[in-house]
């Protein structure tokens, strides 16, 4: 993957050899020489991923991991701090600040650049959600970015896929106060147990008994169901090609023995902070789209929804030779209490009215705001017996007892007229039934309100 | 990237083969031995690549290949064709049937292995916009995914970046009827054209004069403005590793010199395809997110846009103590419109009054429908007396030609109220200015209708 990456370090030659390098695997470099440069660069969405010197006058790489990290504009941008310092202190130090990754100078260039490649790559998957979250953002639907970045990574549930008890145990041990830990030391039940769990992290032992750990993190990772699930191996030194192969088919990050248990922590909640930040993101888009057939008042479905949705329910009707009805709810007066109470209560009592409606609904059943005060409920499989059963019902429940006017502490006695129809074997549009629903609520408004009418043809 | 290959053979020994072979690598492996149980695969969605043999009886690969292309359902599935067939007919055949390669036994490994990675890496980043178009189709907005899939690959902007005269002209010459074409022989002036041109296609000669064809390829690929160009190679025999290399970071497609005409049509249509798709992705799901501002019966923004840009201007205006007006507009007697008339004559006026809304407000200018006949439009930069002009302007514009009903052809005189307020120093919430707009629009109504009344505090 081709990718723009950013050089932070202090000193000119540092950059200079890490570019030379990078270049010559067709990387494209940019470089900043302090703190405030690189954030002003990754502010700017210059670079697809960041590595990072510690040691810097000013403001260290510590702090300008953590400044990326919290911010939602950069929060999605790997960094791996790569630095001369040595210590597990260090190390955990850059993990806790939300690094990706650690590595050690001398580096070795193979390393890096297969972490360089795994974690663009990774970054590019989410790349397209994070521009739609953007533009749904932009439109003033939220800021799913601020929402996404907030994310803590704790409370996770976690399998660890490692047939070596003590060691299972340890781990478990260690993530138990942040996560729930199940431990699975078979390969095989692993990968039934993986899409049936709702894992957020796998963790897998390359050298487990009774299979090919590698295999396993390749089957989880193209799984259907667990695709998105992230996945750490836990490797010995003698395992570091099959780490890297790894890292190449797209497994998220790896730890080796011994594992140091606050290393394993880091990790692990980085990448459930990953993982739940795509799923931020996903959930966003995917409500920005549901707003355009929801209904803003009542939270019913709107006209579009029931526009398309009374289409495919007809076809299909008339085409099964299946019953198919609609309701027309008509709040009786609902001007009068505009006028006596004002707009607000109109719209509570519109409210109220819509929660009466989805109790008293099956989960099939179309429930859309038509307009104003009208509300047109499509009853698939009822014809206009069961339709008008289920008509007087809610106009009964309606009637029954007063809304309450949360605000002001009072109460307005409602009550509703409804106009029925079934779909006819003539009927050649959908728009048929909702005819003859409306003549049926036109009679019931001029024979008294509060009432159910039939309309059969 | 991890993947399920279905490998399409009527040999069990040919499959059982390519299945070793892909194990090695840890692909995960579907295998079908005729075209039927392949289509069937395809469509459950149970593999990410196709392999696919072409002489096999009953429906040979041509024909299978051909299919899961047209189904807007498999259409975003790489084929790669792996035959004994060598002749040129035969790959062109194959080509043109839509495959995403065509290769010949016997197979040289590497090159089938990095060319599925690299198929297999480039789906991948069409999926996740893929599950929200499918989002979108099944929240009932209509089907992105078949339209999509209609995409016929001709038409696009070709950029041909070679600095060998004849071959350029060659190539151009062969695009010319399908497509527009641009030759520049100079790998540096490329790379600023590329952004400015809005190619869909840059095909970049690896060994042009003056540059490195492969570093330009990974700069357009890195480019923010030029990420979602294809990109194809065009490469000698002896350059086979960096073809590979290219492939590795992301280059879409690659040719063999000397370059055949009908192959090099076919697959710039192909990565056309490939790229409108996603476009085609995308704008669905844009506009799905839009229609969640968007009023179903004017087009107008709705009353949920204007609950949250109203909010984002005011206070911007209050902080930068610049000023910010509202007109509250509504349509005199509508209520006798819809009643002399019928609704769907009343829905056309209220079509035809947004569209003269559009016509006499800025692009600045937020024009919602407030609910029924009533419409708020905010004025950025517009004190009372600019907001007062403007609205005594649209009352002109409304009163002084009839609307016209397109069904009938006959016109209904329509005249507009309007209420202005004007940002005051003591406002607090945005709520404030529509509070006296409306105040100012109750006015106009009592006292005649067709009036502009202003609301100074
Ligand atoms: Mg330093
Ligand atoms: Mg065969």
């Amino acid at each position: 993957m081709s990718a723009r990456v950013l050089i932070v370090d202090d000193l000119f030659p540092n950059v200079k050899l890490l570019e030379t390098k990078l270049a010559l695997e067709y990387f494209d470099v940019v470089a900043a020489m302090n703190g405030p440069d690189a954030l002003a660069i990754c502010e700017k969405g210059l670079c697809d991923i960041v590595l990072l010197d510690v040691m810097m006058p000013g403001m260290d790489g510590f702090e300008v991991c953590r400044r990326i990290k919290n911010n939602p504009l950069t929060t999605h941008l790997p960094v791996v701090i790569v630095t001369a310092l040595d210590q597990p202190s260090d190390r955990l130090k850059g993990l806790d600040a939300g690094a990706d990754d650690f590595l050690t100078k001398p580096i070795d260039d193979t390393a890096l650049f297969s972490r360089v490649r795994s974690l663009v790559r990774l970054k590019a998957m989410t790349d397209e959600l994070r521009s739609r979250a953007i533009a749904s953002r932009d439109i003033g639907l939220g800021d799913p970015l601020a929402a996404a970045a907030a994310e803590g990574g704790l409370g996770g549930k976690v399998l660890i896929v490692e047939s070596r008890r003590s060691a299972a145990e340890r781990m478990a041990a260690s993530l138990g106060a942040h996560h729930t830990v199940t431990i699975e030391p078979d390969p095989q039940r692993a990968l039934l147990l993986a899409p049936e769990g709702g894992y957020d992290v796998v963790l897998v032992s390359l050298d487990i008994e009774g299979g090919d750990g590698l295999r396993l993190c390749s089957q989880i990772r193209s799984l259907q169901r667990t695709r998105s699930v992230a996945i750490i191996m836990i490797a010995e030194d003698h395992d570091r090609d099959r780490v890297v192969r790894g890292l190449e088919f797209g497994v998220h990050d790896y730890l080796m023995r011994p594992v140091d248990r606050n290393e394993l922590v880091a990790r692990v909640r980085t990448q459930l902070r990953r993982k739940r930040y795509a799923e931020a993101l996903r959930g966003a888009v995917q409500a920005s789209m549901e707003l355009a057939v929801t209904d803003g008042l009542t939270g019913l479905h709107n006209r579009r929804y029931l526009d398309t949705h009374l289409g495919a329910l007809f076809t299909d009707a008339a085409a099964r030779q299946r019953p198919l009805a609609a309701l027309i709810l008509d709040i009786d007066r609902f001007k009068a209490i505009n006028d006596t109470f004002g707009h607000e209560a109109g719209d509570e009592v519109l409210r109220a009215f819509a929660d009466r409606l989805r109790l008293h609904t099956r989960g099939i059943d179309v429930v859309a705001r038509y307009g104003g005060e009208e509300v047109v409920i499509v009853l698939p499989e009822a014809d206009l017996a069961d339709a008008q059963s289920i008509a007087e019902r809610i106009r009964e429940r309606v009637e029954e007892a007063p809304f309450m006017l949360r605000d002001e502490g009072r109460t307005i006695a409602v009550t509703v007229s409804i106009g029925v129809a079934a779909l006819m074997p003539d009927d050649t549009v959908p728009g048929d039934i909702l005819k003859r629903a409306d003549l049926a609520l036109y009679r019931a408004k001029h024979s008294g309100r509060n009432r159910v009418e039939l309309q059969a043809a």
